[in-house]
């Protein structure tokens, strides 16, 4: 009886404090981006870039977060801030049909490109949802 | 009787579906910043920046996130991307104590800093906290 009850606390605790621990690292894979688009191309551009960034977020579990926005003085500059749950995940979401279909389409409407791999220090925001854990 | 009942029809309506509505505006207020820190005053600076994001998250219905990331190759420089409920929450963050706290005592460690406005193209995330309403 003891050991049943013993058991029991185990597979409780186990539930409670671990057994089903969201499967997120701690730390998260980032990446910024930032692209000038052809000025005449804008619209095409962004309603491609808009159309994968919601494929991704649906399809794929681990792109956490595609935040992209435009420079105020200068729209056709554009700048991406990308959370994913691992690099792994970051590798599978560039390998993915969506993606490939993405670069290929929009290659000519794109007049440059840098990338920036970072490391996250501290992602804060209201939900906690990439908290240290 | 079926004044009553329409009545309540009418009061589950509006808590469901609009009563109590997301007070988010469809269109948040976003910025980027860019910091080169000294390095040998990044430990200091990365202890204040932190305590501040999450002081401000905490303290602030207006703050939704703030991320901060370093670059890979120079961890020395940092990269912010902040996402408010509106502008004028912005303007309220800014003028807030601890934020003035945090600019008084990191200025000393920080090289250079560029701030930029920017506009959401759009901002997906897992949770849809930004979706379009």
């Amino acid at each position: 009886m003891r050991t049943a009850r013993a058991l029991a606390s185990l597979v409780f605790t186990l539930i409670a404090f671990g057994g089903c621990a969201d499967p997120r690292p701690t730390v998260p894979f980032t990446r910024f981006a930032e692209l000038e688009i052809e000025p005449s191309q804008l619209a095409q551009y962004t309603a491609a870039v808009k159309e994968e960034m919601a494929t991704s977020i649906r399809v794929e579990a681990g792109v956490l977060a595609i935040y992209a926005v435009a420079d105020r003085e200068n729209p056709a500059k554009l700048r991406f801030f990308e959370i994913y749950a691992s690099e792994a995940a970051f590798r599978a979401h560039i390998a993915s049909p969506h993606f490939k279909r993405y670069v290929e389409t929009t290659k000519p409407m794109i007049r440059s490109r840098v990338l920036r791999d970072t490391i996250p220090i501290q992602l804060s925001d209201k939900e906690g949802l990439y908290e240290q854990r």
